[in-house]
């Protein structure tokens, strides 16, 4: 559901007030600029510049520039965990909806390169407030929909009986190393780098190893 | 072989010199501090009150902060290095090697928390010399091991073909991410954090999962 309204909101912005596009704009270009100079540690001076918007809008839209993270984070997640949530009700074996949850995964971190790295760091920094507030709009309704296909599946008779909170962590990091350790490809394995058929075989490699691990003999 | 350099340096400092007792001394006192705070950002002033020696010490023995936190992971990895290049040379099946392995990995991060943040945050900030001297020290002689106890289960059947490459960020996420996420332990999943026990669990959750992923049928 949530793309949706970043959808509507942002054809509103075309039509009209201005408000939320510059409030969009700085967005956009603070995860672009992670994204291209592969770091967290980006200048408010530097987004305003790439949104063309006076870094004055930061504090007015967000409080502070962690306010800004924090809105920068739930932007990205909100079209994964609309996803995954909605993957739990769809009418399909829980074989197969594991299949496309690591899939995925897999495709969200390829794409975003830096939404992990944000989560951990603003949670690192934040206050007992911000935690919690990530936890419950992120962490949470991610690992419970998880855990609902996992229970599908041991009910099911598909899967070996698993401790879902081990296993969250299992999936989040089978699929997430190779993009926190991306330097290691070309380093140490003379690999391309983080290719599109890169992406394709990591795919297949990590979904036939954890389906084949946790399914029921 | 690495540790019982270590040691040999170690017995020596006891008996004489004192030189390389407060190089071992700045070390020790970093690696504590790092492992104490939950963070990487320790000041030059509070390893040297730690370890009661002077601050300029660390540019005598390493040269700067950053070579100092170089030696450190040096220091911290020597040991699980020289563990899994044995391991490849023990008379045992591949699959023995492999459980061995993964457990050593989990209890290796269980113990140093911080080596791989540490890894990554060097890798990230490193001249390229640098990153070539971490890559071919710890991270390909890593690799290379694991992908010899691969091949030999691959070779005598009881591991299906395996991408050596990927296999090795599926097993290093994998084993890491939940001391990497620890803080959703306590936050999303009601855990007490990383005991004793929950190690224990992990491990057999880790070994059951990745073996089956990877055992020939």
């Amino acid at each position: 559901m949530a793309p949706r309204v970043e959808g509507k909101r942002k054809r509103a912005d075309v039509a009209g007030s201005g408000r939320s596009s510059a409030r969009e704009a700085l967005l956009e270009a603070a995860g672009d600029l992670m994204a291209e100079r592969k770091t967290l540690d980006i200048s408010l001076n530097d987004i305003a510049a790439r949104a063309k918007a006076n870094s004055a809008l930061v504090k007015y839209y967000f409080g502070s520039k962690q306010g800004m993270l924090l809105a920068l984070l739930q932007r990205e997640m909100a079209g994964a965990i609309a996803q995954i949530e909605h993957l739990v009700e769809v009418n399909a074996t829980a074989t197969e909806k594991m299949r496309v949850h690591i899939a995925g995964l897999i495709n969200l971190y390829y794409r975003k390169r830096f939404v992990n790295e944000l989560l951990f760091s603003l949670l690192r920094q934040s206050t007992p407030e911000m935690s919690k507030l990530i936890s419950d709009q992120i962490v949470k309704p991610a690992a419970e929909a998880q855990r609902k296909i996992l229970e599908q599946g041991i009910a099911a008779g598909e899967f070996i009986p698993v401790d879902p909170t081990l296993f969250y962590f299992t999936v989040v990091g089978a699929c997430h190393q190779i993009f926190a350790g991306s330097f290691a490809l070309q380093a140490v394995f003379d690999e391309e780098g983080l290719t599109e058929s890169l992406r394709r075989r990591f795919i297949d490699h990590t979904t036939a190893i954890i389906l084949t691990g946790i399914k029921a003999p």
